[in-house]
């Protein structure tokens, strides 16, 4: 079968960009004993994927990825040929497979069985009902842990987790104030999240801007980026402040450790709380969380905000957009119908 | 009455010398409604109130301390006039006075009873049995929650709060190292706490040091520094780590904010916690920490370290090591039997 791949054709400096990828034109090979073959319907585009890109990167969860090859990523798909017992041809699947159209899962691949429950696009196993879903839903009521009338602060306040994030503070009852890199954006926050305020994390009196959008200081900071804006944001935390920690997108792809900040004792004077997690780790809990997200859904009190993008050579660019800011809500690219 | 007081002579250009306090000989004043006349039996020194030593350094706690008057300190006295309802002649009371023999307390000074229960020294209840045992007991039990055979890390593991802090972690059969500025201290750690290993954290290959000490990762890093410390732990941490943050004596006197950790992304990574806190915040259960540690105390398993110093005048020689590092244990001077 034709297979149109994306691969990575050469390693990233710093920021991806669109030449970084190549798109490529092969065939699929029979699949072996234990394998699968799926018809890639979305491709989930995720930052943390940079994190194996370069050479030499490979840790203890994933090598780094190979030059020349499909670029490793999230994918849900549709089941066309399986020799994997218990797959079943037909069947919807969520894997960390590659960019393209027809991927072979092998043995010890990552995959979840994907049940299509007719209610909501499949699209949203990705985004608001995948990992980024939980990511928010588990930082937020976890360890952010917002009460009615606290004032709740999310970075990157558009994006694939943040979008999630602000929506959930907001219908507990928080003042949920986003960060975004922009005015454009920072409109589209309040406009079409739901918003109370948003902050031009750009701005040039931004300590200025988030005293006054925060006066009685910062009680949750959803902090999904890092970097700079943590100084910031820590000079105006609330007494007993919780800041959920949950990703780093200001990391990726740098080439050196970035200067730290410089006021983390204020931890300490406001008996305040930082705490990384990773979402995998709550793996047990995720119906539990799905359920709940899901009967928001479906009762309209939390919106899916998707950026679509079409085909899967526009998987480079997509990726790419996320880095350069031009992101907003999950970035997903259909492959497929 | 004769009282020798010592005085901020000069505002401290980052750490506190000796020559920035003076020793001055007054005469008390009759106290007024209200007030108490306190004779200092022992006073605290403790970093923290180099906080208020600069011109305008006055918070939502304290005013700054002004300039030739008897420099503000924890102290413990006994009653020996009182007008203060509910405050009776000879009996002993912890408060917020000054460097000097005797002391008047105003209607409003921070002023607890402190009952001689004739088994502990009283001077312990500016130790082990007050701020700084509590801050050890708190930060450690309900922050840093070791496990046995858990890796413990203290930093200033020989000072106030790090020699219990080590303490109450053996005791529940973690493995504890200490960090100390110095070999001979490093010895004593091992010799006079208890603690498994010592690293000294002067050591240009610190890094390494700490990888060996510590060849699991570390599970608990009770933090009591902040500063460069912070960075290189952070390389080390294990899964799951929690950092009990304790307070900056690396920030404390230090004129400019300094580098913050270039590595945070690694709480991420771990998904590790670090908490600030304020012994204070948990003032309802002093008394629940309060009888443990004397239980231990009472039963031999936990020693209280004292570094006495005689002498009201020797106040500013005293809080001037403690931030010259010559201090082990709790650092308190005898002003009168």
């Amino acid at each position: 079968m034709k297979n149109i791949q994306v691969t990575l054709a050469r390693r990233p400096a710093g920021k991806p960009r669109p030449e970084d990828f190549a798109v490529v034109e092969s065939d699929t090979r029979d699949i072996s004993e234990g394998e699968a073959l799926v018809r890639n319907l979305y491709v989930s585009l995720d930052a943390g994927f940079r994190n194996w890109m370069d050479e030499g990167s490979g840790d203890n969860v994933l090598p780094a990825m190979p030059l020349g090859q499909a670029v490793m990523g999230l994918v849900l798909g549709q089941v066309v040929a399986s020799r994997r017992p218990g797959l079943e041809e037909g069947s919807y699947v969520m894997a960390r497979l590659a960019w393209e159209q027809y991927s072979i899962a092998t043995p010890g691949d990552f995959l979840v069985d994907i049940e299509d429950d007719g209610v909501h696009p499949l699209s949203y196993h990705l985004g608001i009902l995948g990992d980024t879903g939980m990511s928010a839903y588990f930082g937020l009521i976890d360890i952010g842990k917002p009460a009615p009338g606290e004032t709740v602060l999310v970075s990157a306040a558009g994006g694939a987790v943040g979008s999630v994030a602000g929506q959930i503070a907001k219908l507990r009852g928080a003042r949920v104030i986003g960060f975004a890199g922009g005015d454009d954006k920072c409109r589209r926050l309040v406009e079409e999240i739901g918003y109370d305020h948003a902050v031009n994390h750009r701005a040039d009196d931004l300590s200025q801007r988030l005293a006054e959008a925060c006066p009685n200081g910062i009680d949750v900071y959803f902090d999904n980026v890092g970097g700079p804006l943590q100084e910031v944001v820590l000079d105006h935390i609330a007494q007993g402040a919780r800041i959920p920690f949950c990703g780093a997108v200001a990391d990726y792809g740098s080439q050196e450790r970035g200067k730290g900040p410089s006021n983390l004792f204020q931890l300490v004077t406001k008996c305040a709380l930082m705490q990384g997690f990773m979402t995998h780790t709550q793996v047990d809990r995720y119906p539990e969380a799905r359920r709940q997200l899901s009967a928001w859904l479906a009762a309209g009190q939390i919106r899916a905000i998707e950026q679509m993008y079409q085909g899967v050579e526009n998987c480079g660019v997509a990726f790419s957009d996320l880095f350069a800011g031009r992101n907003f809500g999950k970035t997903v690219v259909r492959v497929a119908d």
